[in-house]
């Protein structure tokens, strides 16, 4: 019975995607084996692998998006080794401390838009060596970031090129990678994605499952003993099926990115009618997080009857929210938020 | 398309109950607040803390068993200090590792039985202040056993005391605790278990849920800052509402116990025909884990038609199997388990 | 057979005051307790004691500092506790991740001085109780710092009163605290530093002992188990007697602090020279650590001959270079520095 | 002032030997860089590689035996690794949790005599592939044992056929290696110990040094990135010339294996006299530590004048104590022990 007329604070608002909820219905009964080795796992995994043709990709499915990211980065990284990331990366600030928890050091750098670019790199090849320093082997970036920014092939292409020439792993956040793929202008491929990394992860909470996200591993040297890492620390579902068959779901016909992109021209429609009415964004619109710039006090009305993230403040009477479409927002929700956005600039403006 | 007739394998091999997929059908496309903080979940716990008056108990939905008992053990021990636990716990042989990954070593006593007694704890004393062995601080038990065998109020409470005479924690593991609540004879009721230990938790996964555990705290000093190492350690999933709906179906009309006495009542209807067969148990069957002792051209024989576990050679010719009956075992693949072994019986004993 | 004149590196680059040889030789053969349960352990806190009126102290020996800091925050910490420090901060970058390690993040902070001030550690007060964010538990500050300044009374009792309303602890790495209370100017003493903090250490390593540290603790809080903790992260010494009896003679009639008075004494004597020959200096000189500014072909002359750290570059032809004295530098090295400098000056300047 | 007779506690009641106390004093004031890389260091690794001909070992001086033995386990394995040890194994039950607590599970074996066999080994193979259990891959060993025995070279090869045999390394724990090698009825060099293990470290503590242990590792992988856990589990001296000299010293004409058959000599010349008393052994005595089996009154009165241990109890009314001899005992203190015993002997006889 909620008071507020929408949610854009996330893209995990809402339960799920109906497909997936007929396939549980319709598998409920049938006996499988645990701890990944079912049937729609299997199917899952092959679906995906259609995706990566030419690749030997291990497939794992694990619940949520810190636990993939600290699985990964903790299988990869001997405990003197640290991982980069920019600022903003979500493992940088929003996952209290797994990996610090886990050995790791995050060695955080400062970005305008959420992206990585080699040339910040380089100055960490100083600490190469130096027994008193951290010696960073994985670069973590996110697609879509933090921020909802979207890198290019080019700019994928330049970070690999930079850390295979240093024999550094490359890591692709991708909790929203399907918005990322079908954001406007997007020059890459799931193919790419695994080509250009070492290992990275589909999201399936933010797109449309129950919950759980599908790590794709590419190179050899990060598969070794995967699965003892996933059960060690506490990520193999006994029932492992509930996993694969969403994605089995989510696979199929190629539903994710559908969902991916539904969400993302919710959100970009959004945009044109903010800027009319004369705000401007933190950030560029790239996908299906918005970061417009508002006066203080239209935000404190917009906030009794939507829910969203004050994001930062710009100055001192103007902060960025961040607003947040999914995979079952109606258009009807975005035209009533641009309408009472309208007459609010309005009220305020007199 | 199995070719098994039936898996006596696990209590996790089918899908969930059919209210749970019901309930998260009608509640698909409701908003609801992240991680945890959702109506659902509020809605589970209350139910839940009804069976607990007078307990002001912490509650935390998490995804699997093994993810329980790290968080609680990592959150509740200083890293000097060790937990307890039979040699047949699940965290001492059955975890990867799970408890060691945190820092913690497992105290691993041998019982006959799966259960701890008082009198085996003692020994540890005296490795109290000393500087070379790790310090005991908390005591596991699990509830049933993984050997299907259920512990008295009087042996539980005899633990407790023990416990807190020491200023020990007493966490007992509750994967398959409603089992152990409708056992025959059991004496023991979820608010006993409150009442004496500091921890513990209730089984979702095994008994009906998608997947799911409910951790409840009642001793105060283990509260603070839970929910920081929920996240931490990848445990806190971003559609906490999954978990939290889920428990609230299992706990509505005491739907979580009907099933587990139904997962009872099945095993146990099966003991007496295989006792008549002439066949012993490994250990008195007491909830729906069996340990049959069968001699091996039977068990191969079986094993074409049945999936099961061998559990544990006892002579050169013989060894105990596990069958688990599930919230979801028909009778008819009980009986037909029976009329197999039956006949198999007169074939070899000829 | 060095090829220098002299090593300006660091303070800790000769072997140990003759006192202590002394008296190892005296007691080689009396046979005592171990892991520093030994009478000269004993002996060594009681003279540290004795300047700390008032305070019940626990002391404990260890071999180094980083050891020192690692085992007091990973005593004083839970694991999604957090340490703030200044960027400069020895935890921060050169101590190889030492602190990620035991599973806590470090929050860094920019400072013009590598000193800590209050002002700066506000904002962290935003990530409290925020589930994604590490929570801030402990301050670390260095006194003197990493660039040699020194903290006043006023200083370090506002970071007190500022980490006391918090229930923060405030730890202080005494690597070089000797340095610190005899430096002109100081007005700190031993029992100041006690009272206004929860645990510190003082340096034998860059004071005039073959190695070793004492911890002092005088929060309650933080003492219990703390021998655990030294035995498992393999700080307990055997030979306990080898720290006890080092840190016995550096106590004894003030010899620690004539020593550190000594190595002042001896670098502060540089920087009128310096100076009038026309250098500035990165951070103003406080005590043993000179961080004079010279140009780049001046310093590539001098690093012919002596021995000293490039610290960090200025503008394109400048850089920071670090000069330290020690207990047992000798007025004629300074003197011959000091000449060489004023004639590569003239023949650089002409 | 002791007023005990005699400390037949352990082997590192004393200092150290003169001719470390000698250099200690000619090098005091020699300038030399630290963390290790200084003259000394280099030169005491150079006296223990000419006993390693043809092996291309890295050797570290750390400054204690569980200081080495949780950073060669931590380097060597990933977390869902684990070691195995005997039940006595130093690294079981006398270092604190310290593997434990580096994230490994010690996977103890019973022995009879602290020696691990090959066929103890083999059951373990059961563990390996299983998701839920530790996956061994170090086997650690001590030699001389925690019960004063001693590996053949057939003992030590078998257990190094095995485990190359397995992919699992062996590494040897040499706190008393210098103990074992002269042992009477050794048949192994230390060339043999490096041939047949993957590391082992050399103890100084227990064998004239003031503290400090030789790791040597001869295998690759395990070389890898090696000083960056060493700095970062702060086992890095500033001043690592203290303990390089003092090996440079030990290592040097012998010495430390000179010293280590002085202490066999006085232990091994007791076992006749106390078996000519009529008592009897734990295990047989093999080098500086005895197991006799004393009556409990005996042992109370011994206890008065004599600093031990009492190891375990063998029946009601007696108990093994353990006797250490070092490198500084003298004969008369082993005279005086035995005609003690002698006496006593008579009195409670009677």
């Amino acid at each position: 019975m909620s008071t507020y007329h929408y949610y854009f604070r996330d893209d995990y608002s809402e339960g799920c995607h109906p497909n997936i909820l007929k396939a549980l219905q319709e598998t409920a009964l049938s006996q499988q084996i645990g701890y990944g080795n079912d049937d729609y796992s299997a199917e899952a995994k092959n679906l995906i692998k259609q995706l990566l043709p030419g690749h030997e990709a291990d497939i794992h499915f694990v619940s949520g998006g810190t636990q993939a990211n600290l699985i990964v980065i903790a299988a990869a990284l001997r405990s003197y080794e640290s991982v980069v990331s920019a600022q903003t990366g979500h493992i940088n600030g929003h996952e209290g401390g797994a990996i610090e928890a886990s050995g790791h050091r995050v060695e955080a750098i400062t970005t305008i838009d959420g992206k990585l670019r080699v040339a910040q790199l380089s100055p960490l090849l100083t600490q190469l060596d130096v027994v008193g320093s951290t010696q960073p082997k994985m670069v973590y970036i996110s697609n879509t970031t933090e921020l909802g920014t979207v890198y290019s092939k080019a700019e994928l292409a330049a970070l690999s090129e930079f850390c295979r020439a240093q024999g550094w792993y490359l890591y692709l956040d991708g909790a929203r990678l399907p918005a990322a793929l079908t954001a406007p202008g997007n020059d890459l491929t799931l193919a790419d994605v695994a080509e250009l990394t070492d290992a990275f992860y589909i999201g399936g909470t933010k797109n449309g499952a129950l919950l759980g996200e599908a790590i794709v591993i590419t190179n050899p040297e990060l598969k070794t003993g995967f699965k003892h890492y996933l059960k060690q620390k506490g990520a193999m579902l006994a029932k492992g099926r509930v996993l694969g068959l969403q994605f089995r779901e989510l696979f199929r016909d190629n539903l994710i990115f559908d969902l991916a992109a539904h969400a993302n021209a919710r959100a970009l429609a959004m945009v044109a009618a903010i800027e009319s009415l004369g705000y401007t964004f933190m950030v560029p619109p790239a996908s299906n997080q918005l970061f417009p710039v508002l006066p203080e006090p239209i935000i404190q009305e917009l906030a009794k009857t939507y829910l969203f993230h004050r994001w930062q403040a710009v100055d001192e009477r103007h902060t960025a929210i961040r607003l947040v479409t999914s995979w079952a927002t109606p258009a009807a929700a975005c035209d009533r938020f641009i309408d009472d956005l309208e007459q609010l600039t309005q009220t305020y403006q007199r």
